[in-house]
């Protein structure tokens, strides 16, 4: 067991990278997908099923623990680890972006920003120094900076003036964050889908040192064309040994262009909130399983899935339960969901060890446009 | 494996007594208690976890199954068992019950009963024949007899009336079901709380003969003491050889009292209903985990416990993902809920077989009368 926090690269095609990223807790294999366990679990899902699907690492909410049931007390219960029964490494949030979305009554100022908590209107407060001192009390293993959001959308000037101010929050947050052995602390680079913000925010991070890097600010509702144009510059615009995390992604198809473009991280809550609303992602794209053409199908989502969802019932199982309002359906169809974006993930990996992520990309992309399997 | 259905004593202890059921989806240890997988499965749980807490044998409804999904769809496709991944033996209920209790615009004849489905105001028709047909699609292992349960409080004359007419459906269910072997049929005795009709009901059920004999139409709210002062003469109205199963029953000491009286085979929703409501069912009694109480105890549930959520998870953890809404709060509940249900029956066949129910009891009462564990 390492006492460290250390990044490795293995191989790289093209841009597209893979490695290994080591921590006390254990290693994550890049380019990784991590799972959102919002409020100290993924939802529908038991923490032994979401490490069997593949994930070596979560992502928690800081915004949503500070509130319910508080960092003081999951510290007081040993730990967020050990609350939520995941021995795994987890990667906290700031809350900067859940204050920017789900709280009322925000008031910024250079200091931090005060609100009111979205479940009991009771009023807190956020800063780079606060943050760190909740990641500290959850027991993340990687912290992110404390950083601001813009809502969208937003010209070039609001979008400088709020990057300027996450880049001084992110020295306080590195200044707050102190000595951390075997914990890393993130900057997130921030500047919208402007190249000479993007540009600029990178240079301020370097020049502070993070362990790693994240690409924050997109996923917003640019769209994936806009994503990519950004993606296409900013991941190497931050050091290329340190991991690049970008924020909120996404859909398959996002997580394959992201990595293509460099990136070694993402988290997302699609694959869950997906399974949660009837919606499966397969290599053959999205099944609503909802669908009345499901309710006599015997066949299983995928064939080729080894999940318990596709190896042990049928389209019509599927169908039924989340017409019935079961609870299966919403732990099925994550279960599937999450397996599936971790197949990516290990494809990924595979194909840029062997310097085959071009075919591999092909063939994503081909099994796609054939779309779903015909009705019976 | 087997190809018949039998049913083999292996000791008695006073009245209670403990055996084996044969069939060949699997045996059943005897006293028996069956969870509940109303619509195709037992809500909030995996099968396979179902099956890791001990139980051998599930119950699923003929009224919800019939109306959703179907119970030709279900033959179409493959059966129930495959339907929803329960290799396992499965008794159905005749839907006599849940007509009663959930149908609209029900309307009784000598023939059977004609209502409207709960979930789109369908039109459909239940009698012995019907039933015995949509049991065999649903692939049933233990078939109940389709019988009538008058609505409480009824005077003596309509508990007769109504127990006759069962008698009529139950040799009408006996011609229908036909020669299956491998597969059971069993008499439902009724009778309300009056001797002489059970006695009566006991002798028409014997006449056309069954693989196993209920006792119907308790638990419906007439009471403990009222049920026990049923069950103290019922279960020796019936054949000795053959299993006597208790319909719809009940709280731990429900269960408890059963099978000091002769009962074999229990069913009920409480303990995974009660799971997803925050209620869990320990040695020490009832526990409430959304009491404040729990918020900061790093307790689990119950110490000698081995199910996950004792083994990984504090009161706190309970306590929190119930009150912020999370699924993995009934997942847990009612995981903990169904073990501790197949304990009691481990601890009661193993205290029959060893002839020491009477101390196992004492202890079972005295362990609950101690109360929870006190706050911290």
């Amino acid at each position: 067991m390492t006492t460290a926090f250390s990044f490795e690269l293995a191989a790289a095609d093209g841009r597209a990278r893979t490695g290994l990223i080591r921590t006390p807790r254990g290693q994550i294999r890049t380019p990784a997908f991590m799972p959102v366990g919002t409020a100290a679990t993924v939802k529908a899902m038991m923490p032994e099923s979401v490490a069997a699907t593949g994930a070596d690492i979560l992502l928690g909410n800081t915004y949503h623990l500070m509130l319910r049931p508080g960092a003081e007390r999951v510290a007081r219960l040993g730990g967020l680890h050990r609350f939520m029964n995941w021995d795994k490494p987890i990667l906290t949030d700031s809350g900067g972006f859940q204050v920017m979305s789900l709280a009322e009554l925000r008031k910024l100022t250079e200091e931090g920003v005060t609100f009111r908590s979205h479940v009991d209107g009771s009023k807190h407060f956020l800063s780079p120094e606060t943050s760190m001192e909740i990641q500290r009390l959850l027991g993340s293993d990687i912290v992110m900076c404390f950083d601001e959001c813009p809502a969208l959308p937003a010209d070039d000037a609001r979008v400088a003036e709020s990057m300027r101010l996450s880049m001084r929050w992110a020295a306080r947050s590195r200044e707050a964050f102190g000595d951390r052995p075997g914990h890393a602390l993130f900057g997130i680079q921030q500047g919208g889908v402007t190249e000479e913000l993007r540009g600029e925010s990178a240079e301020a991070l370097k020049v502070i040192g993070f362990e790693g890097y994240a690409i924050g600010g997109l996923a917003v509702g640019e769209g994936q064309a806009a994503m990519f144009g950004v993606l296409d510059y900013a991941p190497g615009m931050l050091p290329e040994d340190k991991p690049r995390y970008l924020m909120g992604v996404g859909k398959p198809d996002d997580i394959v262009g992201a990595v293509k473009r460099g990136v070694d991280m993402m988290d997302c809550v699609l694959p869950s909130r997906s399974g949660r609303t009837g919606q499966a992602w397969t290599r053959r794209g999205q099944v609503n399983i909802k669908n009345a053409r499901h309710a006599d199908d015997p066949r299983p989502l995928d064939e080729h899935c080894t999940c318990p969802a596709c190896r042990n019932y049928s389209r019509a199982y599927l169908h039924h339960v989340f017409r019935a309002g079961e609870m299966i359906s919403g732990m099925l169809l994550t279960w599937h969901n999450l397996h599936y974006y971790q197949e990516i993930m290990q494809g990924m990996r595979e194909a840029i060890a062997q310097r085959g992520f071009a075919a591999w990309e092909d063939a994503f992309h081909a099994q796609r446009a054939e779309g779903d399997i015909p009705p019976l």
